[in-house]
């Protein structure tokens, strides 16, 4: 018998799929391999050439196999290992990435009849065209006190399961009509491998209520829409499983399509910025986990349960046994800085950044770097892609302070801040409704090119925060997943450890810029409690924007 | 005897002076001619090398009289014309810009003992250090319920004439004790030509308190600090005249000095701003004149008297007999697009501006044209550069709205709409006051490049706008006033109707686009009372700022 050398992970972002495969003995990386998806994220048009309504984010099924079998090949290749010598795997996929398939398995919109009907492809994570539906089921739910609404932070996100299920009810009925199964893209691709059609706990606590052992009522179900009567254990699998919880295997089928061996353990998915958990070691209380990148997750873990206002999203037993954990976030991060960027940089920085051989972050990062907690006289809300935390959707940013003296250094810089009074606003709200949060675990891209952030990070939220040593958190993580799939380790705790890379960097708050950052902090508050209420003037100028005086 | 066919202007601005000579028998401008002064603005350094604190603003006052000898040259020669062919001669300056000189008029700067000396120079306008000097006579003002100040608006500004002489006699004490007179630099050059010390009763109406015949009290001036008693009489002058109520003529010394012909005819000096008025023929109440440059000033005649909190100067028979002149202001317009060409428009379009062949400016109102009134979502304050209404030293400006899909033209069109929205908060003041604002004339550069930025005053006013037919209205101005001077006409208002041209261009307001102005308006004025408080968070951020936290 072949030694089982390695173990497997695959990352299946928004753009693409990355698997690296570490090896058992040392935790190694010795190959990554990263695939994009040929027809990315559709949002104007289809394959067909039919125009897509606004908000609508699109893909192609088939891509998620491509992916899949070319990055198999890719880190088999460079590692000059075969596929058997893997002894788990873990995949992570965004969430919810939802897609019609009938009784075998196949998306609906390979079928000739739906080649033009957009529903039938799969509804990407950011797919927005459900607001509607998802305004319907939370004034429902409120309307009859569900309590799982307060834990989930008190609003079902328009990206989550049942408002894209409802959509596809109400606007594509006969794809609802057709469809055997409504699934996440994670668990089709697990169903693939191993022909077991299962929802992943994981996914469904976080993007399909399924809390305390059980999706939303039926009663409840029926009362946003007589639709949706019997969804729940047809066209949506009551079969939620825990990520390890039963034993699966790549099945012929499932060799076939993806190169990798029959027989190989693989674990459930997982939600990809979940897959940072494990990866940074992030297992116990008390450590926030900052999944920095173009928005921002903050993932904490408690022993009991809390109604944290602030979150998205909360489940139990979803990642690790035993542990509530609960996610918050900023819906615009690094896209804020790429929209300065590429809207209100001028044209001499540019050049001179250039001139510098520096790419214009760096550039704009130098200068500001340079300036103190204060000095500029700016403080920007982190609002430029809404709010995730206040669930109001009309909210856009603002920048106070601005004077013919402010230079392009000062607003990126504040911009940055934002972010930063963004992350304590949301330690606070936990620590506040009792999870407390000791100091913070950054990961992403940013979190590792820019220091003076993290820095503004540990000053502004006047906690320690560690850049974790993986700069692969996803792939890593769903391939620690995997070893505990192969039964290498008992639990994904004993496996994060073993996995667990020294720190990346340390950066501790610095008193007298805290200082400062408390009194700029505090407008922060007042600004994010005035302007981010529902009748406020941000949402006034919302309306107006779309002409709905 | 030579015939007099012309009248001469001359218009002393910040950086130049500029020269036109008007025909008397059309009215028609033959000659123009600009020179800059050789030492500009002084801000950083004097000539000695010297280096300045900030907030200085200083000019070399030779640099007057070189202007004037090579513009007044410049007009003869462009007109083939003789000096002695000139009826009358008017002159507008910066104002307050004052100058310590000795008795026989020299300045104190030219003193060998003084070189080093900043406050010996020409304190500019715009030469902001004499803050907590002013601050200081307004809360002795306050305190002593001094009846003018409620007339000016509530507060001396830093940049008039008494903070500054205040400031010589605490920070340049030997400066104070040598001179002989401080003067305006455009009362300085009146008697440089004819021999002649006198102050403007216009330029002293607005920059030295002058309401009601007399400047402050002696027992005002003495509880701000007693060193300025005996001040006014000595060396201030008590010698104040309306601007043609004196028969001045040009001296032989004035020939030397200017080239202009002895014994013709003089006005005394007005305030830059304010030749205006006569240029543009608004000489009857109800008409707001908006001088639009890099800052804007809103001028306004009413037959009574009224306590108008924005406005930032008033005076009576300043300018035209029996009426009462008022000005209000926005000090950044023209600086605040200036500075988001320099700092926020990004490298693309000013690479596609410049291969369209057109200004940065024209490039990104082309695109504003297209938005419709709300349709970016944008809310901006007008206080780039702080605000002249609310007297709040501590402003700053703020931007509401703004998500990644901002586009640079939103912005921009969003500042020029703040602009209009600060134009109707003052013509609102004024009307909620007892003075009626029933039409504007615009005039300066901007108002006859940007049709948009009219149509745009002319929908958030709701009142119709029209660009002035000059623009050269400073020397223009001064040149309708050299006329009266000079004997042609019997006053002013005569003389303004007789050199009025056609207008440049007439907006009416839009009223489907005035409905949505409404609605922005109300969401700007409530942030103006918010946000314009004292104690608000601008100020607080001022204060960071300042690192005087």
């Amino acid at each position: 018998m072949t030694k089982k050398q390695y173990t497997l992970g695959v990352d299946f972002g928004t753009l693409s799929a990355r698997a690296v495969l570490l090896r058992l003995d040392d935790g190694v990386e010795v190959a990554e391999a990263t695939v994009a998806y040929p027809h990315g994220v559709m949002d104007r048009v289809l394959p067909s050439g039919k125009r897509l309504p606004p908000q609508f984010a699109l893909q192609y099924p088939n891509d998620y196999l491509f992916a899949l079998r070319e990055t198999v090949r890719g880190v088999l290749q460079k590692a000059s290992a075969s596929a058997s010598e893997i002894a788990g795997i873990g995949i992570d996929f965004t969430a919810c990435t939802l897609l019609a398939v009938d009784a075998d398995g196949k998306p609906l919109c390979d079928r000739e009849a739906f080649l033009d009907e957009p529903l039938s492809y799969a509804l990407l994570w950011k797919h927005h065209g459900a607001q509607e539906y998802a305004d319907r089921m939370n004034r429902v739910a409120e309307a009859r006190g569900e309590d799982w609404l307060r834990f989930i932070g008190g609003k079902i996100s328009s990206e989550s399961m049942f408002p894209k299920i409802l959509q596809i009810l109400k606007e594509a009925p006969s794809v609802y009509a057709a469809a055997d199964r409504f699934t996440e893209a994670g668990d089709w691709i697990v169903r693939l491998l191993t022909g077991k059609d299962l929802h992943s706990r994981n996914i469904a606590g976080y993007k399909a209520q399924y809390v305390s052992s059980d999706y939303p009522s039926e009663e409840y179900l029926c009362a946003v829409d007589a639709g949706l009567r019997g969804l729940v254990g047809t066209k949506v699998s009551r079969e939620v499983r825990s990520l390890t919880e039963v034993t699966l295997q790549v099945s012929e089928e499932g060799e076939t399509l993806s190169g990798l061996a029959k027989g190989t353990p693989l674990a459930l998915a997982m939600i990809d910025a979940q897959a940072a958990i494990p990866a940074l070691n992030v297992t116990r209380a008390g450590e926030l986990l900052a999944v920095i990148g173009t928005s921002a997750c903050y993932i904490i873990h408690s022993n009991e349960r809390h109604d944290v206002p602030c979150v998205f999203g909360a489940a139990k037993d979803a990642i690790l046994p035993g542990l509530y954990t609960y996610e918050a976030g900023q819906a615009g991060l690094g896209d804020s800085f790429d929209w300065f960027v590429q809207n209100a940089v001028p044209a001499e920085y540019v050049r001179q950044a250039s001139e510098q051989g520096m790419g214009i972050h760096a550039y704009l990062r130098e200068k500001a770097e340079r300036l103190k907690p204060g000095e500029s006289g700016l403080l920007a809300m982190d609002w430029l892609n809404g709010d995730r935390s206040l669930k109001n959707d009309g909210l856009s940013s603002m920048i106070l302070g601005l004077t013919v003296q402010t230079r392009p250094e000062e607003i990126y810089r504040a911009l940055i801040e934002a972010t930063a009074y963004g992350a304590r606003r949301i330690a606070e709200d936990f620590e506040a409704n009792g999870i407390p949060v000791r100091s913070i675990c950054a990961t992403g891209g940013i979190a590792r090119k820019d220091p003076m952030m993290m820095q503004i990070y540990a000053d502004v939220t006047g906690r320690e925060v560690r850049v974790g040593g993986t700069g692969q958190a996803g792939a890593r993580g769903s391939a620690i997943l995997g070893a505990v799939a192969g039964g290498i380790f008992r639990d994904l705790g004993e496996a994060a450890r073993f996995f667990a890379m020294e720190d990346h960097a340390i950066y501790r708050p610095n008193p007298s810029a805290k200082a400062v950052y408390d009194l700029l902090y505090r407008e922060y508050r007042t600004l994010y409690e005035q302007f981010g209420k529902e009748d406020g003037v941000l949402c006034r100028l919302n309306r107006m924007r779309n002409q709905d005086l």
